[in-house]
């Protein structure tokens, strides 16, 4: 459990782990949780039916493709909300670095569940 | 109100005003508000009984004081979150550039109000 007490350094952060689609828990705030998760191609087409998602890209470039609207591409220091209900597929660049704000305990592969992608999300 | 279906770019929001300790809403995640305020120099000491409080330091320096813990600094891509119930001042070097995360309709004097701090967060 991370302390809601100590000062994040994002960059340090992201150095201490490699894994891709793998969000990291580094902060809460209140019953949200701050994660970071490093990200490489095609995540899986899902869809968070009880929260909206936040992205903010660090470092790289992500593509969020979504049903029924046009894709947005971002870059760092892009942000963009993803409304719940609105089924979506993360595609990243190569060493995109993603900050990501959620409801606690909100699985990462939404609807579709599932391996290899769905992760618990890792304290650090 | 904005959108929460369009991509946001930090760095133009922000080259879009200048008032400082004057936040700005640019995005909505479920019943929280992204906001992004300018700082420089001191702010007032004021305490969020009801929240935990998300800074973000965009751009330049700034230090947290707070009352019974130690001072945090942040420089760019450092976070820390302020406890609900703790009394804190945030101090800013020039040219602070800062995103924030609250529930909808916290203010951001907390529970000091009054001139000239306190702001209306500002939708753009």
């Amino acid at each position: 459990m991370p302390s809601a007490d100590v000062p994040v350094n994002l960059d340090a952060k992201f150095a201490s782990f490699d894994e891709v689609w793998a969000p990291r828990v580094v902060g809460q705030i209140n019953d949200y949780e701050v994660k970071i998760a490093k990200a490489d191609g095609r995540f899986v087409w899902h869809t968070h039916e009880g929260t909206d998602e936040f992205f903010l890209v660090h470092k790289g470039q992500l593509t969020i493709e979504m049903k029924g609207r046009d894709d947005v591409s971002l870059g760092p220091g892009d942000f963009y909300v993803v409304p719940r209900g609105v089924e979506h597929c993360p595609v990243a660049g190569s060493g995109c670095e993603l900050l990501l704000l959620e409801p606690r305990g909100v699985v990462n592969t939404g609807d579709a569940g599932g391996e290899p992608m769905t992760a618990e999300p890792e304290a650090m």
